[in-house]
């Protein structure tokens, strides 16, 4: 893992030698070499979906690692994306001066060597090493057995692309095998080892990686992400966006988890709401108040108010306006994404101030908690911690500082 | 240490409660409580300080641990300095919008509770608080046991300034004992305990927390901090910035441990250099090639590149010019600061670009590494990590950040 890592950080130093121009031509060529190796990709791809399959995997877990010609276009057209973003490496991000005469500038540079552990979705090979490349990072790729017939592929391809912009294949590295040794020692190593490192995945892997890693860790938790339909929220705004940030796809942590609606409007707009839910084949659970409003639903538990459900499920509570929403989200809250539909503007600026989240929405979907959606053109994740990063980690967010100093001979005495 | 933790979030809600000039008065408060308890804190000071002789101290560690008038004058100066920084809370750091008509603005927002460790310097208690204060963050600190005394009655100046400023003294927190549980309940607690803990101190102590914590570390590792003297440096401001960035503090970690000469200006420089160097009692340790320049001088062993000395001792090479300066500095430098001095753009544009780290100076002393120097009122340490914050941290880098997305009912269907 050493000798890795210090692989990807060549490869990093090549990637900075190469400048703006050659990271976005390294990109272009990845997104091309993608496209050429569709056909390898998609049967490595079909036989794992197929082992898969066979030995009982669930639904969610076989949507994550299934890839059509599709989904691989998108991929592709993630990278490309990627290569068209501003590049973050050596922007000046401030500059000030002192009384004394010294000037300082604060300037973005690459992280160096990023780790990214993940599991079933072999799209995330693409995406990570994409935007650790935009970033002049090294990384090291390390998937779960299940897609590595098809992470092997993916990351095949991205080498080519690397090596055909002139730039070492060093830069992005996987381990040979699927020993869970390699995910011991990325974690471990702390001097000549990753920077920082990742993981992609279920809450297991998240809890594990947090556990035993010596090394800073980005990771995303869950998604509790609530929607406050408030009094005087626009009927018609308030059913789009419920709909929208818990049906657009429900396997997915931006997804709506329960919907918190002001008793002002709930007999008024709770049934058109639930019926269009119920419809598109959503589970409702609701507590007391709500089912005496819908009848029929599902009593909603304590635990409810506390769960991820990646599924067609959302739990409904009537509260008595945005101060009881707050306290709601307060407690119930895993400070992913939360949604205020209110056309007051005082409400709306209350809790966009009061919530503490990665992303606060104000009349707008949850779905938009994404960085494709927030112009990064992918993201390797949406991180729920405080340092460093929070929320959609593109690019940008793979970057760290430094500061220059610019005297004229100036000492402290 | 979790009802601590509770307490301090408590106190850090109120403190965004009070918005900025709530926080600006309780800072003056606390200035103005520390000038009031001068007597109470140095008479314990002058007890500790008696105690650590009699144990048979180093100088060092007296140094660090003592504070007369003149020391007690500059901390409340810092924490009056703090008072009037910037507020770093709310402030929007940039607005885009996306082709949909949504709006991003990424605003900073408190980091949550901070955990101070550190050891003899008491007035690290004071810097902590303020900066913790002016950033909106609870902080629970813990000193060393050879000051409880000093640090005890300079946090309950602090205290008394918060609540002076109708603030609760439970924003700040200290354990009631100096036993070393509390360090490890500090490090283990991760959910409801500090977001982040900020150890100040020696290897050791840094080593330690970086071990055992479950939480992020924003650590200050080492100093092994170079001056280059480029062949186009001015000789004055060479030698003026040798000698402050050596000698004008030799026990801090913006101290310059290294001088790497060009080989085409150290036959002219080193001797005027060495002389000034030696006059103020510093210890001089050359490679062959300087010690041929300058005869009389100790050898320098390849142990010496590597080590801070916190001492009134430099290691000096010769190097054959700018590339083979960088070389050394990428093999030696602790990523804190690195000094280079010539008057040729290009040298200077080509090292400030490919030196990693945290602060480069051009023709500028180490010595104006410092959170006071770059205009952050204060430090609680110079970050020497590459996540969240790196260099001199203030209250700036005491915040994290939220993403406030404004729609009119977008939804991405």
């Amino acid at each position: 893992m050493a000798a890795m890592c210090a692989e990807a950080r060549a490869g990093a130093a090549a990637l900075q030698a190469a400048g703006a121009d050659g990271r976005t031509r390294a990109l272009k060529a990845m997104a091309e070499a993608i496209r050429g190796a569709s056909g390898a990709i998609l049967a490595a791809n079909a036989k794992e979906v197929e082992t898969a399959r066979s030995k009982g995997a669930d639904k969610a877990f076989l949507d994550r690692l299934t890839l059509d010609q599709d989904r691989l276009n998108g991929v592709a057209d993630g990278v490309a994306a990627i290569a068209e973003q501003d590049d973050p490496v050596g922007v000046e991000k401030r500059r000030w001066s002192r009384p004394n005469g010294i000037e300082i500038a604060e300037v973005a540079i690459p992280l160096g060597v990023i780790g990214v552990i993940f599991e079933s979705r072999p799209n995330v090979a693409a995406d990570a090493a994409a935007l650790c490349v935009r970033a002049g990072n090294g990384v090291i790729l390390r998937g779960g057995s299940e897609a590595s017939g098809t992470t092997t592929e993916i990351i095949k391809a991205v080498k080519a692309g690397l090596v055909e912009a002139g730039l070492p294949e060093g830069t992005v590295q996987t381990p040979p095998d699927a020993n869970r040794e390699w995910v011991t020692a990325l974690l471990s190593l702390d001097e000549g080892g990753a920077d920082l490192v990742i993981p992609r995945g279920g809450k297991p892997l998240i809890s594990h990686v947090r556990e035993h890693a010596n090394v800073p860790v980005l990771s995303h938790l869950d998604g509790v992400c609530h929607v406050y339909v408030d009094a005087k929220a626009d009927p018609k705004k308030a059913k789009d966006i419920v709909l929208d940030s818990k049906m657009r796809r429900t396997g997915v942590c931006n997804a709506a988890e329960t919907l918190l609606i002001d008793k002002a409007c709930a007999s008024d707009l709770l049934p058109g709401i639930a019926e269009a839910l119920k419809e598109k084949g959503c589970e409702l659970r609701g507590d007391e108040a709500s089912r005496k409003i819908v009848p029929g639903m599902n009593p909603a538990s304590e635990e409810d108010w506390d769960t991820e459900y990646l599924d067609a499920i959302l739990s409904i509570r009537v509260v008595d306006g945005p101060e009881a929403a707050l306290k709601h989200i307060a407690k119930h809250s895993s400070g992913h994404t939360e949604v205020v539909v209110t056309e007051d503007q005082a409400t709306a600026d209350r809790m966009t101030s009061a919530i503490d989240a990665a992303v606060i929405m104000h009349n707008a979907s949850s779905a938009f908690s994404d960085g494709g959606e927030f112009g990064y053109g992918g993201e390797i994740g949406i991180a729920t911690g405080r340092l460093h990063a929070r929320g959609p980690v593109g690019a940008a967010q793979l970057t760290t500082m430094k500061y220059i100093v610019y005297g004229q001979g100036q000492i402290r005495g």
